[in-house]
């Protein structure tokens, strides 16, 4: 009974709903070409070695960095930070905002990396 | 007449001036131990293959999290980025504060990692 985690991406969230200029900038700025979805809604970086991947979000808050946390059980991983002094903040489609005790958002996702669980670190708890 | 950069870390500014506890809420996270500086103003934690460095500092200002970008030439690489529509904000000891022009705040630093410069990014100007 023990489920996994691990740092999956740092999110860029950007205040725009149109991720154009914000993803020419990413790309010069990080020398790697960033690849908007469909939706308009997500750019990509690929991360390389000893990197953090990069994501660009068009949202409609004020512009801010935070961390997507990987995990093969959600629940439990929620559940196990709300223990350590996080908050659960809202609910979306396939993730849950929370909020560490030192004011940082941060979100919980399911499996992204292809390497997944590589490293991850293993808790107590959850269903795996 | 080059120089190169590429992400070094991922800052969690923490609006304390003691980070015993935001340590012991982050390195019960992320399931690795952090370790305070013997000033008190940094928390590092290792890295792991594909993975960002987490670096928590305290800091006055609210909390955010911020990218620091790390360069073998931080002149040249603070004119490109200016030349990209960032914003230089202030000189500290060691490093450049900057604005990307989506608002996000991010500083330049030397190179920080051991394997620098890895794959990081090389740019026309300055004098590697």
């Amino acid at each position: 009974m023990t489920h996994k985690s691990r740092i999956s991406v740092v999110c860029i969230d950007c205040k725009t709903d149109d991720l154009s200029e914000a993803t020419a900038f990413w790309s010069a700025m990080l020398g790697k070409e960033g690849r908007i979805d469909e939706r308009g809604k997500y750019t990509q970086f690929d991360g390389h070695k000893g990197h953090p991947k990069v994501l660009l979000q068009a949202v409609d808050h004020e512009p801010r960095v935070h961390l997507d946390i990987e995990t093969d059980d959600k629940e439990a991983e929620c559940e196990r930070l709300k223990g350590l002094g996080a908050k659960e903040i809202a609910r979306l489609k396939t993730w849950i905002v929370m909020e560490a005790p030192t004011g940082h958002r941060f979100c919980l996702v399911g499996p992204q990396g292809e390497d997944w669980p590589g490293d991850a670190a293993e808790f107590e708890g959850g269903e795996a």
